[in-house]
């Protein structure tokens, strides 16, 4: 892998990822500027790179500023929620955008999408997080120390089923499966929220399996689901067994103490292949 | 079609619908004795037919007074919640259905489809409810006062998709689009839990479609999703603009009485052919 040159522009949006990026892409000598957007990226004083808080319906405003600091890879990464229509506030090149999407798929991968053409269409490079940070993606196999029960592998694949055709229909990325019943499946809610709600319809003792996958048509340099510690730990409160994650296209954020927290927490983790999704049952 | 003669056994869940039935069976002259599933069941003695509380778990039991009653047909009604383990207590018949079960698939379709076989090996005829009662599959076509918009149908069709693949893979049975985005999947949580979370994600005055379907090898006589006045209300209170029904394969409870509610808080009602879900967009 060439490392790419050049001041890194960073898009950023909530949770931990900015952050690491930033550390990651300093640590092999690369500067980076972060466009903070406004309502999603919780800390920009912590990110440790210079910033600009703008809002995310500032299309214009984002793409020049990213001009003016020389930056020509640019990498887009943390949680976006969907932007309420009011707190949008369009400029003229959002406002652009915005009706070339339609509004519908606002806060949807459809609006990644066009931010990423965007984004080349003026020149930049779209960059994939993981291109910057080793380790992101997540590896085939088991990680951490506890391993899967043969009811749990089961739950799993049937989980990656059921993720696969949602994502077909451009549904959630992501469904908990206890003894091969679905006790929840994710749509807007995001993660957090269908795994505390799983909770209260899971049996206790019983298992259950978090399997998170992207999309079939998703783009590796646009917004992976990504898991990390907090995963982990609500995972843990619910009273699930552990998580599957679709190896090559989900994100671990902090894998080594994603790993130790599962560990710790007695939850496997385990990245499989998209392939094993099939049942031949 | 023939309206069967007889006593008719009707093993009761929760809801409006074990009632209405034994008014229509007892409308059309025929006696009928309940089984009223303990915990399930809320008001047996507002059913206005005999009846007996039993527990879910025995089997034996609910099989030998349906027997000593002279029932021939029988009628499965109303809501079953998934049953904790500890509440299911199985007779010896109980719990080798239990066994044949496997346990993994309790609360879910395959528990249903084995209680249906398991009566008629014991010489019962299992009856669908839309057989004693007219009226209550939903019928193509727009019911009710109040048309959907262009942009509803639009979403209708692309709930329909979404619930269409997930029936494939024997998940819920409904979802809520709004402007093409996928508010809320169902999974084990029912659709009242649905339509509830949904109301946080959705963008107020921006419309809104509950839609409901069955699955593609769902058995008619046991189990069709259905609606009632609460659903009406329930989506009214999240701020969707109506509610769309697969045709035929989809329950009203009291049409009527429906059909007015939905008018009187503007919600449109409609009736989709299955085939309308293939989307070519």
């Amino acid at each position: 892998m060439t490392v790419p040159q050049g001041k890194i522009g960073l898009i950023a949006g909530g949770g931990d990822l900015p952050a690491r990026l930033v550390g990651a892409a300093k640590a092999s000598g690369r500067a980076v500027f972060v466009v903070a957007l406004e309502g999603h990226c919780e800390a920009p004083d912590a990110l440790g790179a210079p910033y600009e808080v703008i809002r995310l319906g500032a299309a214009g405003k984002i793409l020049s500023r990213l001009k003016a600091e020389g930056c020509v890879d640019v990498v887009l990464a943390g949680k976006v929620k969907r932007p309420s229509f009011a707190s949008i506030r369009p400029d003229l090149r959002g406002a652009r955008l915005l009706a070339k999407i339609g509004f519908k798929s606002l806060g949807d991968d459809g609006l990644l999408r066009i931010i990423g053409q965007e984004l080349e269409r003026d020149g930049f490079r779209l960059v994939g997080a993981h291109e910057i940070m080793a380790d992101l993606i997540a590896p085939e196999g088991t990680l951490g120390a506890v391993l899967p029960s043969e009811q749990a592998l089961s739950d799993a694949r049937r989980g990656l089923e059921i993720a696969k055709v949602l994502g077909r229909v451009d549904v959630g990325q992501g469904c908990i499966v206890q003894q091969g019943l679905v006790l929840a499946v994710e749509a807007i809610e995001g993660t957090d929220e269908m795994i505390r709600r799983s909770a209260g319809y899971a049996r206790p003792g019983a298992g259950g399996v978090l399997v998170k996958t992207s999309k079939p048509q998703q783009d590796k340099r646009l917004d992976l689901p990504a898991i990390g510690i907090t995963t982990i730990e609500q995972a843990h409160a619910a009273g699930l067994a552990g998580i599957a994650l679709q190896a090559g296209g989900t994100m671990i954020i902090d894998r080594a103490a994603v790993i130790e927290k599962a560990n710790q927490l007695g939850l496997f983790l385990i990245g499989l292949p998209e392939t094993g999704s099939t049942t031949h049952e």
